[in-house]
């Protein structure tokens, strides 16, 4: 994980066409009797951004399913820091730190908005599929979304 | 809701045939941060024991969906009465109290096991459709399916 | 239901200061297999329009928690009209059509934001208690808060 | 993970008293709209399977916090191997494969019963805390409890 930490404070230097931030307060419906989040929201936390973030990169879930491609997720690791709760806000900062035409890993900055304390860390692996749920590469599929995502990877390296 | 209740005792002289009941233990992401349920988890649970109890006669939902209908809800009512937590188990009995073939109405007698306490007391409203979710008259597009709702109906009546 | 209609429609002369809004998009995980919004997910939104609603007009459901209040729910009511799924943008309207310091009823217009298609109709009832659950009379118990919800009731009422 | 499948492959011979397994029927409103089940609702099944199986050795979530102790996650890895839909049914094997009285790794196999298929393979960390959330050495604050968990982790490991 400290490779991803570095890339992302890396990114900080690139300038804001790549830089995503997702605001999300949390509902009272996601706590649970502890009095905080339940950890299993945090993963769909993780999808809205993801979610928002490529609708705002021009290629939504919707989109892309037009297209006959779905995004599935492979693998989730998902490390809890610190809790929120109802009425909380966070910021979620999705970035591309694998990508390869065929295989994709998204690591995710999550922080509370009043503190700026580290809520979670987290990243999910996704493989691209028609639809069929067959795997697909991309890169030799789609051209365009390929560039999308690839342009992500390297807006989010170390320069 | 008199009506229902009384409909729900009657039946008790009726014999076993009728008679479902889905036991469920409430799991600890199902409770909020005031300590129990969230109470949007209960129309959950109607439709657990909703598609349990088709199973049980033979209309799974798995298996409507393979004849191409499929039941989608157009009506919930729901009254909490007491509270459950994580580890309660609770009871759910589901009757059919109203059918004609396009409409369907069931209503549930929801228990806690340990106390026999009323946990909720709610109502579903159904229709029937078609795979594009056109509703159809299950009378005319499949007698049997539509047989085994109206025995279902004539056994809750009162006698 | 005709009732609520009608006394949405007349509030619209009653100026901005009761109109309340939530804008909501749908989430690719509150879809079912059906390729629409799980109908459960309606009452997790009605609470998200009801609490955000509540902070606006300054009295939280943090804030009511800390001076030792809870707003339970004691039954919903939800009528599906048509369906939305990930993606469509829902507008909630939430007004008090009921309320007397014991109990309060909020009815809920939820349109689709780019048709204006009613999404649901429904309304929910509520009570109000202290830090053990117990139910409280508001008006007797914290005058401001009563004051609040009077003024809503009000203002909610045809001319 | 390979590791991990050898201990779980290797407990086989252990006999009856360390194994549990949690069978769990596939609700319809834990599918989405790609048809499969939602990948974030893996992660509440185990969540079920951790606590069912905490119940089966007299310490069930409720025990534990009646005693002032919770077992918060703190780490999540979950890697999608199948899909599984509403009906199916699927098995939930957990063990115990680290443990030194302030930290816990448990592991979990999942698979389909049905056709015996691996649908995860996951496994989550968790620490001991007391009601204020603060961490503790289980071995140092209850060693009956501690010696369940330290037993169960010696029958995990190979012979």
């Amino acid at each position: 994980m400290t490779n991803l930490l570095t890339v992302h404070l890396d990114t900080n230097y690139l300038g804001e066409e790549m830089s995503y931030t997702y605001e999300r307060e949390i509902n009272y419906y996601e706590t649970d009797k502890m009095g905080i989040v339940h950890h299993s929201n945090y993963i769909r936390f993780l999808e809205e951004a993801r979610c928002r973030w490529l609708r705002e990169l021009g290629i939504s879930m919707e989109i892309l399913e037009e297209k006959g491609y779905t995004i599935p997720t492979l693998e989730v690791n998902c490390r809890y820091k610190t809790h929120v709760t109802s009425g909380d806000v966070i910021l979620i900062k999705p970035i591309v730190t694998e990508y390869n035409g065929v295989r994709m890993k998204v690591s995710y900055d999550v922080i509370e908005k009043n503190t700026g304390n580290v809520v979670i860390k987290a990243w999910t692996k996704h493989c691209f599929t028609n639809t069929s749920l067959k795997p697909i590469n991309m890169k030799k599929n789609n051209i365009e979304i390929h560039n999308i995502f690839d342009k992500l990877l390297n807006e989010a390296l170390p320069v």
